[in-house]
């Protein structure tokens, strides 16, 4: 497999990214890169492990994860690769990895322990250049994880907001803003019963809502509707606006189901 | 023909449009994806139905165009597939394809209707995700356009705001801005009298300008000018400045060329 | 080689860069496309040439790199294709190659004037998209540089902030900040006496910072740190925060090393 996606905080107005991409196809130039994402925001570990939990599991079996959100880039945070489910993942080991792991099962980890795998200069800021691009490079020719380093028996876990159940509500929070100002909650579809669904009160902070629907042109342009997203979330939309900005909410904002 | 080119507005901080490349790349690997633009203002058709109908025209006759612009997502509105000159494009079918259509005849037209060709399961809120994105890789591996559903006879036009025409001026609006803040007209080069092209006033809103150019760098840093841009329309610039912020003009601000 | 990267000041919101790559694509389908970035501040010649000076020399031997960054274009400044070192380079010849000259040998260059390598029809606008990008396409078809116009003897020099040196103390400025607010300095790590690094004091506008470190997170968050970054010049860090933003510093901002 050639595929290596890359899921990075290095903001599109840098070079590092490319720096990545130039270590890669130097060591393999038939490597098809595909970018996920450069704008996690600067050091947000969370959100970079959910885009990457989002985005991963449609790719082919075999495609190599390259994500690099890395504030503890030269400390004792390793640096590892990974094998979940059939897809394979190399990351620093600081809980970048933990949504993807929620969804697919651990089956193979390494450090990126092997020098030879290394560029011969490893620096203190930099080893998604250094390490991890070229580990991700030479996966995709063929090296095994075993050979990039010594097994581990786990990843690093990451803190994941729990929703709270009740026997008339459910409480859970605002997990993520899209492009759209759409507001994705850790509420899956299957948390609540049947009937809840579509006729539940939703509140998002002190804002109250009641307009379920199946998908946002079913109302008109400025109404705030709360429906279930492409993921299967509780989702808080405006039809044609941010609900974010309307609604004031962002991330960590609370979210009460209630029937 | 393996080129795929994606157009959306689902913005370079989310995975919407990695998930359509994972989609794609799990039907043909081989597929060589190329993005336009994520950068569609949110639901903006008339924005990225301007900026496909720019760029597709330049690329390779069989090139394969994944745009989705889709505020009404999950309604009746279909999704099409469509050659329209040596270029294959999928898209809903919301006017969005409303500008190539002026530029490229169009030869065929399908809705997006057969469901082997679609994800086993379709959601109500991403169908570029579960319909588009797999209409456009089983294009790539040499599935037909009537294949993929029944055909239409016509795509959805898009209005486009027309010139008026008197004895001495012509009068049309500004159609798009681009990131130097270039005023981008809906006036064509073809559309003046050669004497008039040169000499005429120009009226951006309430500014008047006459200083035409053949080119940017004719002028001092700072001076407004008068210019056909690389599409052969008007445009109206500011050396090494931004025309948009500097005038207080955007999309639909009128522009009149009187001689 | 059919690797061709592309740095442009277009920004991501145009079809500009996506034009450039329609073009190359149709002379060479099998072309290998990454792009460094196209967020260079508009016209920023010396931005665009930071940039590309520290991601070219990352990327395999006989890439080719279109770097478009052109406010002259349609005057008489020429276009170029160079070679420095093992990489290939196609650029307007204002200065964009000019941090690349500084650390690749520059071997050959041309002027591309050899019309059978430009489009048909050449706009006084859009040099990138005309004459550009087609000469980096027949680069990676194998067409030689001598091939695509004369030879000139020198590349146009980019003015380059100087470090003063003194007895004890060395005093250079911001040469570039990049997305994590981070300030890098034109100050090489071998332009410092071994002992002084580590212990001097570094002054950066008016703000004093004495806390060497060897990477980010060696600090609590919040910490101003000096350290010498991924390309080995000295870099001023706030930890998990942004630099530039609370230090009220940016490009020209002086930075002195007191020892």
């Amino acid at each position: 497999m050639k595929i290596i996606t890359l899921l990075t905080d290095f903001g599109s107005k840098s070079h590092y990214a490319a720096v990545m991409k130039g270590v890669m196809l130097s060591l393999n130039p038939a490597a098809q890169l595909v970018d996920i994402t450069h704008e996690v925001p600067p050091q947000d570990v969370f959100r970079g492990a959910w885009l990457l939990g989002e985005a991963a599991p449609y790719f082919p079996a075999g495609t190599i994860h390259l994500a690099v959100v890395d504030p503890g880039v030269g400390t004792d945070r390793a640096c590892t690769a990974a094998r979940l489910g059939d897809q394979f993942f190399v990351a620093p080991d600081n809980g970048l990895l933990g949504i993807v792991a929620r969804r697919l099962p651990l089956l193979e980890a390494v450090r990126l322990e092997q020098p030879n795998y290394r560029r011969a200069v490893v620096s203190n800021t930099f080893h998604g250049r250094d390490i991890m691009a070229p580990a991700a490079a030479h996966l995709s020719l063929g090296v095994t994880l075993r050979e990039l380093g010594p097994r581990i028996e786990a990843l690093r876990p990451l803190p994941f907001p729990q929703v709270e159940r009740g026997d008339d509500y459910i409480e859970g929070c605002v997990i993520w803003v899209d492009d759209f100002g759409n507001l994705v909650t850790n509420i899956a579809r299957k948390a609540l019963p049947e009937p809840a669904a579509g006729r539940a009160v939703v509140t998002c902070g002190d804002c109250p809502l009641c307009d379920w629907v199946n998908t946002y042109a079913e109302r008109p342009a400025g109404t705030r509707v709360v429906l279930f997203g492409s993921s299967d979330y509780l989702e808080i939309a405006v039809v044609q606006g941010n609900a974010a900005a309307e609604l004031g909410a962002g991330p960590g904002t609370p979210v009460r189901v209630q029937w």
